[in-house]
């Protein structure tokens, strides 16, 4: 490796290691600081640079492509407050387990704190949010320096992944030149042919991590639990679908199928759509509905809990209220169940957890038949009697009488093309995808940002998901959201991303009827509620998408011609928040009372 | 204070404290864990509440605000990310010494780390940015723990101020219920009655904090170089008014009379503009072409240096070429210099430390008047130059044939009504402020982010600090840096604030090319000036406000109907950046040759 001088020669090693080391992609915002890296990443062939304007949207671009992707995706802005507008996307990939590697350009150490331009302490900004933070020397072509700036490679990259994976952050001081000029002397020509100048044939260094896995022996107490279940339940939380490490689907059904037990999918569980699902609706193993029900049925007595804390409140809450015995798997031996009513944790992955469980599980239990099938019908009925009363809620003609948001989350997932990603907001659309999202045998990936759920971000989350993928994106997103992220919007030209994007417009935040501040007016309109009466055909203007304003009823139709279209449209849908939070609790207890018809 | 809960009771008691200890305006982004805050503030009579849906721009929002009253403004968010987008304005805050109140609702501290929704480590979030941080107890109606809640609001208050103002971050768990819901014995009735409950009358406690006062005996080095000086000189860093600590400006222009020391006043020194600038233009003290032509003069001997670092590379750069002995006052003795040729750091405020000159200096120093004169007729003669070199090439028959960017600034400076608060965007804007805005006597407050330079945040700010005054309020910024902060638009509208807005449009980065990676294509297209044929139009029709393009040559008239029109008007004005850049570079020529010509 030559270069014309110090900082390019870092830029460029560190680059080309990152490549060699498997590193596929990287998001830039532009800036003078990063120079060596971004003329670095820029000449290398085997990378792909998506170029934003937005360090908070480049951040959660790359994060939508590496929860896709499951693979580490870099990020770099130049020194000051844009490492800072980093922050929220490197928090949501810390609490969502998402490989980011975090290149912020700096200043060199002598100029912090000392009134220099654009200078401030990046040192360790993000806190403990990263999995690993390193401050890089000084560049220089000293060949100690430059084998442990390979070294360094190799490491951030693998620091992203393993049990536990997330953002890490690499500080990088340069110093001017920062362009590839000439300085004589700064690189000695032999340099190139050291080891620290050549690198290795392939990666410096070669890390492999291998996956949590757990012993016959701390398997048995629930191998045995199982067995001696009654109503065993197996619970699968939010999870992208690389945090699965190596679960298949099927293991998970044939382990259900043998104990009898239902499995409850969240919608960002990867496991409540794909062709694991049985299509005919009256022997399932997996559960899409229990968001409505699940209160009205039986007590599980062991419980099996993988993924991050259910989306269901219903769900957290009967866990919490039953004597169950609950068993956490978590790949990295995290406490992910915030009720402390959960009893076992095995720090194992998913993945040979389940295949060990495969193995082991005795299918002749101790729960009697009758008692399995009692279990199991209780689910089923429900299952049936939820969708039966969504069916009758979502027919055309009931929605022109009564639109109704559930709706638009019920056909995003029903029209969905197989496969396809589906990114779904926080706030009221992950709930409605709760509630309304009907198991398929699609294969759909669905991803949220549902590691500190916050609604910033949102856009730029899922239009970095379809980046990934030639699959067809759907986003489904709330006005507040959709505005939060506006800027975001740019990716869809610059980043050539072509998705479906549900806009919920509802005026402001529908989520806060749900909570008991609507009953305090003032203040509740104008801080909770925030109607900003915004007319968001010009953001389509703006950014040259296709902005349709849809009829409720329309809807289904417009989705399905959308999603046969190239180019990027939002089809905007407005509700009234107070009336859809009001439908919302009617048919909730219209499926409980069904259900619980039923069962007297 | 009675309330019908303890996290009720905790908002009131906390929101009543500041108020009366004299917080006037706090922003507020909705969101439910931070529910107790948002209802005392909304119900409380005496303090001003800006709702904002980005935080990232509720923070800027803020900033702008405290940066134009020298007083703390609040900031409210839930959990989560949500604080995290706060992050880049408290950076700013920082480096800026602007007092900010960030108060984060958090979840209640058993539920970090468990999986809980919404639920992160906000402990020390914004690491050694903020001056203080605590981390508030659980909300309960325990006198000792109320006594102390009254007083971290009140020390909270006090810290953002002081030598060194800053940002102070409180962290606020709250567990529910968070409405103000009765909950039975939560709140016992006489809690009301104790000096907990009721506090006092006025502030619970009363803090008061002095500035750095130079001793007599600190101060005679710097008196005695001042009188022994032959070229001495004062520059004015940028400041905002309340970083002044008391300056009077009629003093520092005693002092320079009296040892014949131009005054070298930053655009953002809030010392360029204001009735100590004479008129006339063959007397002055203050000037403001320096970055023109500071190169062709003699070096200065003796340097008094405050506020930060100047804005102009050749002013610091002429500094750290000369061998003068070189002062710096400073309130909060921090070292901001980063050339590292200073020679004396006096930590004291600059209010002050005048006015001991003034009593100290002795008029008739040692510099014999003959140098004294030429060393200001040098001083003179360039101004003059610089000026009439301008004058020349923005007139208006100039202008039609070669457009220019630096006319805009002029213009702005020179048109801007008095008084007036003009905040100017980093990158080029405030390079063209410096070489272009010339001193008036007009009281003009101006103000720009200049504590860590970034481009995030400039519309919020501006628009922040136009709603702390009724003067008009213009806005200078490039087409990047309102692409980034487009979101900050809302607040024209929900936040009542009317605004001139100067977009100068070249479509991209057009500071890049004052830099050597402009000759570097690619990368620099695509990822350095990063073009993106916005249409800001949309963002007019988004957001409600008038939008106008301007041709260059018709600036002028625009800007000044603007000015008397009510509502925020955009006035864009397009023009090519490589063309502008060859163009200050053939100015700044012509005026270096102008003045070398007159010396010689």
């Amino acid at each position: 490796m030559s270069a014309p001088n110090r900082a390019t020669l870092w830029g460029r090693v560190l680059v080309d290691e990152l490549v060699t080391s498997g590193l596929e992609a990287v998001c830039i915002a532009p800036g003078s600081r990063s120079t060596p890296l971004t003329v670095a990443f820029a000449a290398h062939p085997e990378i792909d640079v998506y170029s934003h304007l937005d360090e908070r949207s480049a951040a959660f671009f790359a994060l939508g492509r590496a929860r896709r992707t499951g693979e580490p995706t870099a990020l770099v802005c130049t020194s000051g407050t844009a490492a800072a507008n980093f922050h929220p996307a490197v928090m949501e990939a810390d609490q969502a387990r998402v490989p980011l590697l975090v290149l912020t350009a700096d200043r060199p150490a002598e100029l912090r704190d000392s009134g220099a331009n654009q200078t401030v302490d990046q040192v360790k900004l993000y806190g403990d949010a990263v999995r690993w933070y390193a401050e890089l020397p000084d560049p220089e072509a000293d060949e100690r320096k430059v084998r442990s700036l390979r070294t360094t490679a190799g490491r951030a990259l693998a620091e992203t992944g393993g049990p536990d994976p997330g953002p890490v952050h690499l500080n990088c001081p340069f110093r001017k030149p920062l362009e590839p000029l000439e300085v004589p002397g700064d690189v000695p020509e032999a340099f190139a042919e050291t080891l620290a100048g050549a690198g290795r044939d392939g990666p410096f260094i070669e890390t492999e991590t291998g996956s949590m896995t757990p012993e016959a022996n701390q398997m048995r107490p629930l191998v045995r639990a199982l067995e001696d279940a009654k109503r065993p339940l197996i619970v699968a939380g939010p999870a992208d679908p690389a945090a699965l490490v190596g679960l298949e689907p099927d293991h998970v059904v044939a382990v259900a199928d043998r104990i009898g037990a239902p499995i409850l999918a969240d919608p960002l569980s990867n496991l409540r759509f794909g062709p694991h699902v049985e299509a005919d609706a009256d022997h399932r193993r997996v559960y899409g509905g229990y968001d409505g029900y699940i209160d009205t049925l039986q007590e599980p007595d062991v419980v099996v809990r993988f993924g991050a804390s259910p989306t269901s409140k219903p769900l957290r809450h009967a866990l919490r209220d039953s004597d169950a015995r609950q068993f956490l798997l978590d790949s990295a031996g995290a406490w992910r169940e915030a009720t402390f009513t959960a009893t076992e944790l095995l720090a194992a992955a998913p993945g040979p957890a389940f295949e060990a469980l495969l193995e082991a599980v005795d299918s002749s239990n101790d729960g009697t038949a009758d008692d399995e099938n009692e279990w199991l019908a209780g689910f089923d009925t429900a299952e049936q009697r939820h969708w039966r009363v969504h069916d009758d809620a979502l027919a055309p003609e009931t929605l022109e009488a009564d639109p109704f948001e559930g709706a638009v989350l019920a056909t995003v997932f029903e029209d969905a093309p197989d496969p396809a990603t589906v990114f779904v907001s926080n706030s009221m659309p992950i709930r409605d995808a709760d509630r309304f999202g009907r198991p398929r045998p699609a294969d759909l990936t669905v991803l949220g940002n549902r590691g500190a759920s916050g609604i910033d971000g949102i856009t730029s989350t899922a239009l970095g998901a379809g980046s990934a993928t030639d699959e067809p994106l759907v986003l489904v997103t709330g006005d507040l959201a959709f505005y939060h992220d506006s800027n975001g919007l740019l990716a869809v030209d610059r980043c050539n991303v072509d998705a479906t994007i549900v806009l919920l417009d509802n005026d402001g935040g529908g989520i806060f009827h749900k909570l008991p501040i609507e009953d305090f007016e003032p203040p509740f309109t104008e801080q909770f509620k925030t109607p900003h009466g915004l007319e968001f055909e010009a953001l389509g203007d703006l950014y040259g998408l296709e902005f349709e304003r849809v009829d409720p009823v329309d809807f289904a139709p417009a989705y399905r011609r959308s999603l046969e279209r190239a180019g990027t449209q939002v089809l905007a849908v407005a509700f009234d928040s107070e009336t859809n939070h009001r439908r919302r609790d009617t048919l909730r207890k219209r499926v409980c009372a069904s259900v619980r018809d039923e069962r007297a």
